[in-house]
């Protein structure tokens, strides 16, 4: 690999985001190198390249810069496809497997925050999250993962938000395995994944931070 | 073209995402069905077709139904691909295309949409709106469309709100000719294109609808 082909992610360990980047790479075997960015004092380099957003991940490669994540999932699976093909082929099975990655911005992720934030009842926003995965949990069926037997591009912007599943049970005295078991069973397939498990923050950490925030 | 194959667009007139839609539509030179929606007494079709949101635009297409505007774009342009490209061939290309789409749904439409609920300062909403665009301004250059030669993705997503650049300067006495000169060009180079002027409403009226709110 020459220099000009080298991959830099700039990241920070614990967002959804960048985890989704990094289980791409390591879906598709793509080397890189790995800078945590200090969010709280951002480097120049980050400013730099990502100027509109001031945000990571940003994914550096052949001299561009690539932002949002979803995007740069894209990105990734269109510069490396022979290897673990993220989005299918045919239009329509794209298109379905983009409404639900955006689904999972929209929803998941919104829904998410509250329970960081601590706005609001735990209860009312346990009861959204349960409704949200449920229709998840539709759209999965009886599948190996949401895009069927192939670990995919729904599955990657889905699976860093498991980790919430055990901060929502504290939180809301649920069980996810009660109300959702399907998307439960999926989400224990996905962490046998060496790059998603590698990607992912400890649950009880992660909920430890929400305690202390 | 077989039954199996028509293609039919749940919408309504006004919305700068139907209107994205059309105008890709167009450009293909596909035709197609028109159901326009009333969205204050929603379908059982509407409601079938989208029940995660329950929103137009929804593209009807071999059986299938696709919702979500730039999403239902980018199908388009998949399933239709020998006549009028809309997203660029080159990776990064297409990145590039995908960020600044998805910019015009964070940024554009969210600022355009405190003028017609009459949030806030108008003033204030200018200035912001300004910025936004003067950030667009900035990609575009002297290209004679985003993409370059070619009326392409960003063009679409962007296009259908140059319609509030009127009711901007009533309310706000900005000149958006004086501030992104560039923008303003490409505008009126959008405009000649058939697609684009079949769609779109008429900026004047736009503003009365802003003013009876």
């Amino acid at each position: 690999m020459t220099h000009e082909e080298a991959v830099v992610l700039l990241d920070s360990l614990i967002s959804p985001f960048g985890q989704r980047v990094r289980i791409a790479l390591a879906e598709k075997g793509v080397d890189y190198e790995y800078k945590v960015q200090d969010l709280k004092n951002k480097s120049e380099l980050l400013l730099k390249s990502n100027p509109v957003y001031k945000q990571i991940p940003v994914l550096m490669h052949n001299g561009n810069t690539i932002c949002q994540s979803l995007i740069i999932v894209q990105y990734i699976d269109e510069v490396w496809p022979d290897k673990a093909p993220l989005l299918p082929t045919e239009p329509y099975a794209r298109a379905n497997a983009r409404f639900w990655a955006d689904f999972v911005d929209k929803k998941v992720y919104e829904c998410g925050s509250k329970l960081w934030k601590r706005k609001g009842e735990h209860h009312e926003t346990a009861k959204e999250w349960v409704e949200i995965f449920k229709l998840l949990e539709c759209e999965l069926g009886d599948k190996k993962y949401f895009g069927d037997e192939a670990f995919g591009y729904i599955d990657i912007a889905l699976v860093p938000f498991i980790v919430l599943f055990y901060a929502f049970e504290q939180c809301a005295k649920l069980s996810m395995d009660e109300e959702c078991p399907k998307i439960v069973a999926w989400a224990k397939r996905c962490m046998e994944r060496e790059g998603v498990s590698n990607a992912l923050t400890d649950p009880k950490k992660i909920y430890e931070m929400i305690l202390s925030q």
